[in-house]
């Protein structure tokens, strides 16, 4: 149905899950931009949720939108084949293809309710009109890569990048193998100016932890120390991090589908990060390097990592949906990622029919052991229903225009 | 559409699929239970196929169907831990119980495009029923184990068994380590009498390892091989196998999920197992250790699972996508699992819409990588449409009235 006005109730919803806490049965104020109250109370036009579940908004905290094109173009090869192979596209791929892959991306996100994400990439511009177009929080910036752009190009560049309603710049760094000393600098003093954070992949390979240490040293994450850049940094990967590193990390991204995809093996320290009490986020990586963009799979495969690798079930589903959720908000600086009273409306939707056994008490592991993406109805950002059943047809529709306009470029 | 005759058409197949070469809009034309052609011709009525993309049937090679109750139920445990709860509710678990929860992941199975599964657990006499009910393949016996049952009550049982046109009875062992020697001997000779294999999990912990060699001297599968259990017999797990036993097994089943997740740790020597020729399969195991019935998602996690242990990328999407069809059926002892002339009309199409890029050279990575289990639109099994949009309404009817009739019995 459609909503006529900023405040408005969804009524009697079957469950509100949060990491913590499980309600039945209540309803939710939503009052422009924020959750106005959670209980027995109805205001303003209603919308029966008798049959979902509801749950935070998901943050992607890791993924590359425009690399949708490449799903499926090299997938059997190890990290560095791969990477190569990517960046033989990259350099030829142009902006308008990046923001028509990006776009298709976002539909695909939002569609198994990612309400924000994280991109690094080369065409922040049209992430932020995209942002706008499908109201999808999105953070992205020009990539530091000095292989294939100039430092002082893409320092140029993000110095004209603005702010939007949903979007914020972020300053990417591809690693410390592909950018010098001085870019590291570079984008350090760029995110003071521009008062955000450092977004870069560390210590993916134990190729790059050797190289790093051989060429300056010290390990990736050490180097990174020594530059003032882990303080603010959200550092991506991290399974080759050296115990005595974790020190040094504040904000860490796991993206366990897609290091075992391209075999880089290590060893995410999940729990360590835990009980050291950092923000820890999960990212689905890249559609080339996952391929899906599913962060309800995504989940489960963190959990499914993490006991493999520990050989035990010390991390579990909420430590997960927390990370997808409430930590996610954090690392963005939003008051999001909980369904509670006084927090921003970004919420999920998900029919309640296909979960079995429905309960209370099996629905947190419901929803990660289950990967319920594909029963997601209604995502709700900030305030605004952004998809839901009418939205689909239209997703669909654009879907087909841009396949057709995409088929082209394909590698 | 409906089929009004034994003959009929699958026209314009967008692909077809199978592990080593994929056509493009080819017609299928399928007679009785058969792939009579695949070409340019007609036969009979037709079905425009253009917008699927069409892939053998899919072999589960390993679950527990009524655990479908015990979803969720104890999610967080070690594999020791979890097995007592599991036993705990088993023992008082009634038999219609049972067959209502087996129909359930039926209907799970089924729309995911699961054409036949191999099953242990207590309700043979239900899933040839329900196999019968539903048309899907399922292989099924009375399991023993001894702390459950007593041996001579299952063998017993398992005598009376019969064989109906899509069920064949197996013989169920669930382990070395919960039946005595005397049990073993029991159940190879009733698998020589009803000519059929031995279904049995080994080597999944190391847990296992130690206790059965303290007790016997001998690892798990040496002393199956002493007792003649491995020629015929279908191994699963064997996380945890020596490579010298790697000789001794004829049939080995991949469970990457539930190890994950039971926090087995250990190693499946996929790759030594496929040079040496083995039969290798995969299983989603039950739901209340996986918890999905999803065997797209389970391809998808043994390629994972596989590259995170070898540190590289030797298995590929082919090899996981031959053993959920063409090895799934070779164990089944069915000629199906491929999409060819001459071979059973077991099929799953699956929508090619929302599968991005749609290229003849991605549609296997697309398949295995993006998971496709929530596109799957027709299943065909025995040249019969068993699963189709009509179907989708009848079985989620029928869900609501099993979920409700479970409903008091969940633990």
């Amino acid at each position: 149905m459609e909503i006529r006005n900023n405040t408005y109730t969804l009524r009697k919803c079957k469950f509100i899950v949060n990491y913590d806490k499980v309600i039945e049965d209540k309803n939710i104020i939503i009052q422009d931009n924020f959750i106005k109250d959670i209980g027995e109370e109805t205001e303003g036009d209603e919308i029966d949720c008798s049959k979902y579940v509801v749950i935070p908004g998901i943050v992607n905290a890791h993924t590359h939108t425009p690399m949708i094109i490449l799903r499926g173009y090299y997938d059997d090869a190890e990290l560095p084949v791969w990477l190569e192979k990517m960046w033989q596209f990259e350099k030829k791929y142009q902006l308008e293809a990046m923001n028509l892959s990006s776009e298709l991306a976002i539909l695909e996100m939002l569609s198994k309710g990612t309400t924000a994400f994280v991109d690094m990439y080369f065409n922040p511009d049209g992430i932020r009109e995209l942002s706008r177009k499908y109201g999808i929080r999105a953070y992205a910036g020009y990539t530091f890569l000095d292989s294939l752009f100039e430092p002082y190009e893409i320092d140029m560049k993000q110095r004209q990048l603005r702010e939007d309603n949903l979007f914020k710049p972020i300053i990417n760094v591809h690693s410390v193998y592909a950018t010098s000393i001085n870019t590291l600098k570079l984008a350090r003093q760029l995110s003071e100016e521009q008062n955000t954070w450092v977004h870069i992949h560390v210590s993916e390979t134990r190729r790059e932890i050797y190289e790093i240490k051989k060429k300056y040293g010290k390990f990736p994450v050490e180097l990174l120390h020594e530059f003032n850049l882990t303080k603010n940094s959200q550092l991506v990967h991290l399974g080759w991090i050296a115990s005595w590193e974790i020190n040094y990390v504040n904000h860490a991204t796991h993206c366990p589908t897609s290091n075992m995809k391209l075999a880089t093996a290590g060893f995410f320290p999940f729990r360590e990060m835990l009980e050291r009490g950092l923000n820890v986020t999960i990212g689905t990586d890249g559609p080339a390097s996952n391929n899906s963009l599913d962060m309800f799979r995504e989940m489960k495969n963190a959990v499914l990592l993490q006991r493999h690798s520990y050989w035990d079930t010390s991390i579990k589903a909420y430590h997960v949906f927390k990370a997808a959720t409430e930590e996610g908000y954090k690392l963005i600086g939003v008051k999001g990622g909980r369904v509670e009273k006084g927090y921003i409306a970004d919420l999920v939707l998900i029919r309640k029919d296909p979960l079995y056994p429905l309960r209370k008490d099996r629905i947190l592991s419901n929803i990660v052991y289950n990967s319920v993406g594909e029963y997601v109805e209604k995502v709700i950002v900030n305030g605004k229903i952004v998809y839901d059943e009418d939205k689909l047809i239209t997703f669909n529709k654009r879907r087909e225009e841009l396949l057709k306009l995409l088929d082209k470029v394909i590698p």
